[in-house]
């Protein structure tokens, strides 16, 4: 079966996911700058949302280029990760519109921590399909950084019951982590070309 | 005429739907983890949703996998399916606000059977284009799968009559007969490449 | 230029206008099948406006087939065109809402009148790049069908002024006279391959 | 990195952006002519963002079309591109609702401005990868269009400090000094191939 309509789903409902969140940055009542104060939290939120959604398209991007075949269960791996995806935008609105709460804080982790382990199941099922010494495989390694995230954001939902903010900022460390250029997959897919 | 865009245009309506119906989760107002309780039919009728949508869309691809060429028939025949698939978020939304209330259960069944009526006129569209011996005519076969879920929808709307989670039940094992990994197409298309 | 993003920006902008019209579709209050009723004139538009976007994707599909390179003026005449169809949504609703007064429905024909004219100008652009001679202006050829239905909208307009059910009339006439396969373009452009 | 679903997603995201904002076009309560009066201000704010969005549009289009690879900046450059394309809308509706009051009004050219900066650090990631003499860099040149309109607003939102109106000509100006056809990236292009 061949990746390109996978690719074209999960390109729209990314899309998708990453736009309808600001849905939710509904226009204050007034006209003054201060008016926008309290949109402020919320304004705070879709941004890491934003760059959330956009970790993994651009790490659905690299993965999927390295892939060559698709099969059943590759399908259903990647709907599955589109699936936790697709809880994101409820759940920044929850935290935004709570101040981070600890509550809203806690599941926006545990969101983004199977979002995480769902992704790891998509690629153990795309490994499963190419082979342990495809060019895949070995681009992927041992997926250090897609496994320190999960852990990270286990220990972010442990924190979060001290303080919400101790997981914040255990989030911002995860997308800073991957916003720093993931040159893995670029140099051994062009190296092996 | 190619069949790229009728990929692309239905990826983009299902990416869409799939993606609106998490809209309906309103964000409680509360900030605890009691406040989310009352969204759990909601969250049940999303996931069981999300799936149906997911099947269709993995059915289409395959289908569409072993299609060659299309028309103005197939082109309306998959509007036709694209249609009765843009009601499921509404009426997911309606069975979820009401608790699996015994009309919106049969309201949800309707749609869903109209939805595997219109993908067997696609489906038939499809070989009357393509021929009785083509590659994509022995894939399908006679589609046995397809037509005992129009009959378990059909089942489960009498059924519904009695009792509401018995419907709720056939729906499920709708979902549970396509989640097991369908190698029909798989397999025919690959020998024969 | 090549076409493929045109197409793959107009099928995006055409999905997401054929699946948020369902979002006016909001879900009734009770749990009854009388508490469809009050949406039954909303769906029936809903119903009407659905063929129409897919009438126009269609014909947007057979016209693109047929061309071969896009230009910075067809670019635009195409935002054009997708300009007035986002205009259907609002009128679509606001004439469900009003059961079918007079206003709403001029307004939804004036909507569709500037689709259609804005939709002569795209394959006016498309002609003036390709040529009189090409494959694309003889498939096209002197367009009867899409001037008839620019003059069918403009009377629907007029005589809606004396009753808006003329105007539903003149407006359900046009989409069945496209409903009716299309067999132009596939013709001729099948000839010349 | 192949640049396919590069142009996949933003062409889905963009899709997304310029047709929710038909959203926050709330139909009106009455159904007479009148009614529509009040939505006026919203109206014209959309036909500016629409074509502001469609502009972008092109020019990424256009853009791209010269590129030939991507690497992980620039799909970073993009997607800070399509984030303050994603605040277009928000912005448009507050603007619209306050009747064009300053305030809003600054906010909206702010966000065009990060816009224009946005795309001119993903016109550089692109220059960077492909060289200073690339068919890329050719084409762009010094970007004069480019950095004229990240001049103007910066005037625009200047001059709003004195009335709102002075800054809406500006934007109005900007847009219009794109949709002159930008033929500047189409000669040079096929001039080349």
């Amino acid at each position: 079966m061949e990746k390109g309509r996978l690719e074209a789903f999960s390109d729209g409902v990314i899309a998708v996911i990453i736009t309808i969140m600001v849905l939710e940055l509904h226009v204050p009542h007034g006209n003054q700058l201060a008016d926008l104060v309290p949109l402020l939290p919320k304004f705070l939120c879709y941004v890491l949302s934003f760059i959330n959604v956009g970790l993994y398209w651009n790490n659905h991007h690299h993965l999927m280029q390295a892939a060559k075949h698709v099969n059943g269960r590759i399908l259903w791996a990647n709907l599955h990760v589109l699936f936790w995806m697709s809880l994101i935008p409820v759940t920044t609105d929850w935290m935004g519109e709570n101040h981070f709460a600890q509550t809203p804080v806690i599941l926006y982790g545990v969101v983004l921590l199977m979002c995480g382990v769902a992704y790891s199941f998509l690629v153990k099922a795309l490994i499963a399909k190419h082979g342990k010494d495809s060019v895949l495989a070995q681009a992927i390694g041992r997926d250090k950084k897609g496994n320190i995230s999960v852990l990270l954001y286990a220990l972010a939902i442990a924190l979060a019951f001290i303080s919400s903010w101790i997981a914040m900022g255990l989030y911002l460390t995860v997308a800073a982590m991957w916003l720093i250029p993931d040159t893995r997959f670029e140099k051994i897919i062009y190296q092996k070309k």
